[in-house]
This record gives C-alpha cells, sequence and structure tokens, in this order.
C-alpha cells in the first residue's frame, strides 16, 4: 500500500469536531482560577497545570497520530516542527514557529504570537509568579513521553508577564526506547 | 436603521474561533478530575461545576448576544428555543431540542443527544452521585440571569447514569427588572 502523506495542520483542522474558542478560554480561566482558591501557592498551581496537561498529553496524541498521518519523525528537528506546525494549529487552531535551536539539536523553542488560552486574561498582582498557560507545556511532555521522548519544557517568554510573545523551550532529555503503554492485567 | 436578522447557530459557529473538540473534552475531564481529587465529596464537585459554569454563562451572555443578533425573546418559551438551537451550536457544535413544556409555560426540558462534554467518559462507580456535565446548567443558568431571568436548572435524564439522552429541565423562577450587572464603582 502505497503510504499516506501527512496532512497539514489546516486540512485537519478544517475537519476535526470543533467547539467555540471562547468557551474553551472561560472553561481553561474557570481551572485556573479553582485551582488557585484551592491550592492557594501560585507554585503548587504551576505543578498542577503541568501535570493536568501531562495526562492530557498522553491522551491526545492518539487523536493526533490517528488524523495527522503523521508518521515517526526522523529527528527531533522533525519532531519540534511538526508540534508546532501541525500539533498547534490542529488542537488550538494557531500555529507557531520553531527557533533557536542549540548546536546538537536537542533543545529548541516554540513561539507563539497568538494564543487562545489568554484571550481576555490579565493577571492579578498576587499571581505574578503564575505560568497561567502551563498546561501546554505539560500537553507538550506527556504526548512526546508516548512517542520515546523524555523532556524538559519551560517557558522562557510569557505574553502575561509583559513578553512580546509565549516562547516555550523543549529540552530533549533522553529517548526511550518504545513501549506499549499499558500492561496486560491493567 | 432595517433590524439585523438574527443568525443561524450554523452560521455563528462556521465564522467564529474555535479550538479542537478533543481538547476541550480532556481539558473538561481533567478539571472534574482535579475536584474529585480536591473536593472529595462528589455534592460538592456536582456544587463546584455549576458554580464554574455560572461564572463562564455571566461571561458567555455577552458573545452570544454580539455574534448573534438575536434581540429581546419575546417570552421563555422562544428564549428556550433560543438557547436550544443557536446557543448550543455556536458554543459546542451541537443542537439540542426543547420538549415537554408545562402548562403556563414556564418549565421545558432542553434534551441532548449529542455532547462532546462526555466522548470517551465512563464514570467509576465511586462517582455515581457526580453530575459530570454540571457545568452545562450552570451556564444556562449564569446566561439567563445577565438578561433578567431567575432560573432552576435540574439533570432529569444522564447518559453516563445510563440514560438514553441528557435532560435538563429549565424552570424559570421569576423574571427580575433587567440592571446594568456592574456598579460605578467597580
Amino acid at each position: 500500500m502505497a503510504p499516506v502523506a501527512p496532512r497539514s495542520g489546516d486540512a485537519i483542522f478544517a475537519n476535526v469536531e470543533r467547539v467555540n474558542a471562547e468557551l474553551f478560554t472561560l472553561t481553561y480561566g474557570a481551572i485556573v482560577r479553582q485551582l488557585l482558591t484551592d491550592l492557594e501557592e501560585v507554585e503548587e498551581v504551576n505543578k498542577q497545570l503541568d501535570q493536568m496537561g501531562y495526562n492530557i498529553g498522553i491522551r491526545l496524541i492518539d487523536e493526533f497520530l490517528a488524523k495527522s498521518n503523521v508518521s515517526r519523525c526522523v529527528d527531533f528537528k522533525e519532531t519540534a516542527e511538526v508540534i508546532a506546525k501541525v500539533g498547534f494549529k490542529m488542537f488550538l487552531g494557531v500555529t507557531a514557529s520553531v527557533t533557536n535551536w542549540d548546536a546538537d539539536g536537542t533543545c529548541c523553542s516554540i513561539v507563539l504570537e497568538d494564543n487562545p488560552l489568554v484571550d481576555f486574561v490579565e493577571l492579578p498582582d498576587t499571581c505574578q509568579g503564575l505560568y497561567y498557560c502551563n498546561i501546554l507545556s505539560g500537553v507538550i511532555r506527556g504526548a512526546l513521553e508516548m512517542v520515546s521522548m523524555k523532556t524538559e519544557v519551560t517557558w522562557l517568554r510569557d505574553m502575561l508577564r509583559g513578553d512580546d510573545a509565549f516562547e516555550l523551550q523543549v529540552k530533549l532529555l533522553k529517548q526511550v526506547p518504545e513501549e506499549y503503554p499499558y500492561k496486560d492485567d491493567e
């Protein structure tokens, strides 16, 4: 059978089921507000958002692989491009760019200028340490772990903190041998 | 100026910004899971989801009125139809039907057969009292309160509890005189 060509982020996004972006934005805002109330410490909220994102990422990767026809990427460079160009488009309807590669191709930045998570959001002074979009770093980390890449994902720039864009640094820690993620008895 | 015709839910939905429905579903699932962990009591989770929905509804109504060109509904009957046909379509991409009107036209059911919130969701035995979609009842209650209608919204049927559809009963308690929702000094 001839290999199926990978589909563009635009083409996939046009065909997947979608919901209103403002509903999503407000729902995400409600989560963050809830966590701030329940956990009190901004550091704990950052951690929890990242963990929620991780749990989403390990499931979202299935939808991504099923809908995108993307096959195994040859290297981390290609992986980062696919996340930025296909992944962000397919899930959030925006595209990101990849920059700031290190010499050995294991660390780069994903830069996002348009981010539906933060529409209408302003952080009060009490939340200055908050990484409001930390769910995104978790999603990337979780999704990549499912395709055998352990990564560390950190925010370098954040428009809610006054920067001119959102910049996520993605650092490849190691590539682990691929395993079926569930044990037989689960 | 000639009045602008109300737009259909389909037409609005086609033109608003949207995100991937699976991302929304998983994000909503993460909220519910988080609340179950933090609050422990299922009853408390129901209450919290409803409150989160209320907070979303009082903001979403602005987007709804701005994008839909819907003007003041003549009565509660028309209001219910607009929620089911335009509101649900515009935000979740699905339509609902309105049934079971009482004699004086102040209580009806909104029935939903397709509900993106519950894709892939199964409730464990420990969550049997949970109204998983309780955010929806809160959204309707909050949105209607912003257009001067105090309502009580309760689940009559729930597919996660084995019913054949989702049925929300919406009861009009009173119509309050419209007030600008913010005080001048806020």
